[in-house]
């Protein structure tokens, strides 16, 4: 076991729907791939008044309801065996208390450090702060502590309360101890990404501003916000998916090769991205952005309703649900190529794509044939429905003339034996063995909160129109005002 | 009808087995796509004493051997009733009398060019260029005439001879009417290069030596000798395939882009590749080429003599069955990279390829992770067995670590219900459309002959050693003294 590795793991929220949905299925996945040492302990804590019994008998049947048959009983019950159960109010100092007495044992059992994980509301992130800080859990007042805080996004909800947070936070625990999720990065198309990018040499020698049209990040999502439409409508499109999740991506799309794959090497790479996004002036957002909400519509052939008809959202709500922008990195690779990003709720497919296109070859040599209109080369790499990526290349027709075809030249990342990991899977584990190259370190979510701010008080500042999209379609046809040259389009397939 | 397209089509050595295997079945393809005009009429020439009607039997049957149940009976007659037949020996003056008499009434049908195919022995090359001048069909005494004449490989056996043959064809005929065939050429795969490589902008920038580590162009045949070696011993694989057609797949992969697919500009293209081959230094030929002939050996599973056991063959014959070789294309684009050669006779497999390797990625990034000694990328274009082309990357292996494995991306050239179209067909098609731009131009055979004639002038001096390999092996181990670099080796899968 190494010294890094800590004892105990403690789930505020384990009640919640991302712990229900996400971390702990991930926990059971860990643990049957034997990812565990023998000496990792977990506390649920949660305002539910329950036994530790029946916490177990909680965790199983999530973890049941959403492995289905295939499950390990033996696994899921060493993995349920681990936890206790801290029951409590966040805000009430007496849970802190009785997590303390429930640590007290396993931190005498030979390894010291804890991980808290923040799965609750970004509103509570404060005072959960403060309280660990008051039951002796921070570095300010534990000297030489390793103990964890991993914080789920939204980190701020713009620039200033994004600083505000983080001056919170670092003011009492150190920067090495906190683990910003953003949970796209654990993805594996992302590290995919990485070694296409930089293990094979058909690639980095074309991907740049030569030969590179213009790059798409497209995050479309089925779902709505039921449930949840009382956050939402406070936030929008930009701040719970733009900012965070396509950001990043652009910043692994476009990021000059790392020195090392070490956390902060590549970290330094993607702030070098943001730095040199050029600022969109505060007069011309709507050059670079455009907002939208969706109306009621077909889904699959079934009927959903509209944004503004949803429990939670304001009457006359100008939120946006959908957000497409426009950004320019002016450094030497990516000088003069438009990155076109959006994302948004209720669309037509579930589906996230990086889509690169190349510029057009020159043409003149098969003038006077068929090929005369060639369309250009793409990749392609998929996120969403299956992880993927593909290069669409031009081959000739069989036959006598000089006709061509489109090649898809396909790499499934899964075949069909092997099922995918989830993205909390990898970072459940960084966290745990101490990895943090997965993680954002604050200057990237500074960086990218600057990038979007004009947009957002821009936007926050006119509240009086907001355009529209039926649900189940693929966005409002304004956003084609973005595009920079008559033959770009949303690329919305695979 | 266009005023360029011949009314008629005379086929000498129409018995022959160039007729037999390739002519007659790709006319038949031919004719079967509606690819002929009404006025278009065949004379075979042989010395057989046939009747029109026996001819049209043969034919037919031929046809139906090849082609099997598939056959379209309305189309093979129609192309049978398009047949005349010419009975004589080729030296003899009196067939071109009857030719004459026979052509006579087609030319005297509205259109005037006649095409003629020799599909005999090079050794009566010279003899039937002499009668068809005698006969009065040369440029030379029927002025304004665009009768063409089919050459077929190999032209000449040296650079001397070459040039004494085309001195002969030019002393009756303008270059505008010789089409020297290599059917390489009219494979797709050659056209397909040119799609994949202009049409297309994520390889033309890649393909030049900042990116490329050095190329294999392998041509292996299952076949001996065996009914040919009367032939074949006097000339051996370097004049047979060596200095055709692998040679014309290397200037087709190396050469600049033309400014147009017109015949000149691509032959152009390709004449500067050969005149920038590096010479190769009389007096270290065996750095740069190697020969080697088959022993007895055993190919899937069935034992096949050896080379010197064939009927045919000079006792102690140093004729080679197998030759590799090494070339530098001494320009801005290939500087450094080393173009390797290999074709035998009698190998493990038939299998053709152009097999492209890249440099090594800069492997420091991935230091202290499995990827460490990543394989560098390939570009292989296959000929034979099946025409296809597929990049070899690198991906992520699925899973916790950074691991990765080889994908293949590739794109068949047919999919499942296509069928591939002989080489000769588009080469006929061409000769009767006028189209010479998958021909051989004079200066394309002579600079093809420079290159190579400093080996053929070494080991024709020193017929004392020959290395050798078994019958069913893929050439003797001495080859890879040809090679630059300890991580070079032959690649012999698609």
């Amino acid at each position: 076991m190494s010294a890094t590795q800590p004892c105990s793991f403690v789930i505020f929220g384990a009640t919640g729907s991302l712990a229900r949905e996400k971390l702990l299925p991930s926990l059971y996945a860990l643990e049957r791939a034997e990812k565990f040492h023998d000496h990792l302990r977990f506390i649920a804590c949660s305002r539910r008044d329950w036994s530790v019994g029946e916490w177990r008998e909680y965790l199983m049947e999530r973890v049941l309801t959403k492995h289905g048959a295939a499950i390990d009983e033996r696994c899921l019950r060493r993995l349920a065996e681990r936890f206790d159960f801290v029951s409590g109010d966040l805000h009430d100092p007496q849970m802190y208390a009785a997590l303390r007495d429930k640590l007290g044992s396993s931190i005498g059992a030979g390894c010291s450090d804890v991980v808290f994980y923040l799965a609750i509301p970004p509103a509570d992130f404060f005072g959960v702060i403060t309280q660990l800080h008051d039951a002796g859990f921070s570095a300010h007042n534990d000297k030489g502590s390793r103990h964890r805080i991993v914080v789920e996004k939204p980190f701020g909800e713009d620039l200033a309360s994004a600083r505000r947070l983080n001056a919170h936070l670092h003011g009492y625990f150190n920067e090495e101890q906190i683990y910003r999720i953003d949970h796209y990065l654990g993805k594996e198309t992302v590290q995919n990404l990485l070694v296409f990018r930089f293990a094979n040499t058909l690639i980095e020698p074309i991907w740049n501003r030569h030969f590179i049209d213009h790059v798409q990040i497209t995050v479309a999502e089925e779902v709505g916000v039921e449930g949840r439409a009382g956050y939402y409508d406070g936030a929008g499109a930009l701040r719970d998916m733009l900012q965070n999740h396509l950001m990043q991506l652009l910043s692994v799309v476009a990021m000059e090769p790392p020195a090392s794959l070490d956390a902060d090497a590549l970290r330094d790479e993607k702030v070098k991205v943001l730095r040199s996004i050029r600022p969109i002036p505060r007069r011309s957002v709507s050059n670079y952005a455009l907002r939208a909400q969706y109306t009621a519509g077909q889904l699959h052939g079934e009927s959903v309703s509209g944004y503004q008809e949803l429990e939670g959202v304001e009457p006359g709500s100008t939120t946006e649900t959908y957000v497409a922008a426009k950004f320019y990195i002016d450094n030497w690779r990516w000088s003069g190529v438009p990155f076109y990003l959006r994302t948004g709720k209720r669309m037509a497919e579930q589906v996230s794509l990086i889509s690169i296109r190349f510029r057009h070859p020159p043409q003149q040599l098969f003038r006077e044939t068929p090929l005369e209109n060639i369309e250009p080369n793409w990749v392609v790499l998929a996120l969403q429905p299956n992880e993927s990526m593909h290069l669409e290349v031009h081959t000739k027709k069989p036959g006598l003339g000089m006709n061509t075809r489109r090649s898809r030249l396909l790499a499934s990342y899964r075949q069909e034996h092997e099922t995918a990991s989830e993205a909390y899977e990898t970072l459940l584990l960084d966290v745990i063995e101490g990895d943090r190259s997965l993680f954002i370190r604050f200057d990237e979510v500074e960086h990218a909160w600057q990038v979007v701010d004009p947009i957002l008080r821009h936007w926050d500042g006119d509240t009086g129109f907001i355009h529209t999209y039926p649900a189940g379609s693929w966005g409002p046809d304004e956003s084609v005002r973005l595009f920079d040259s008559e033959d770009h389009s949303w690329r919305n397939e695979v």
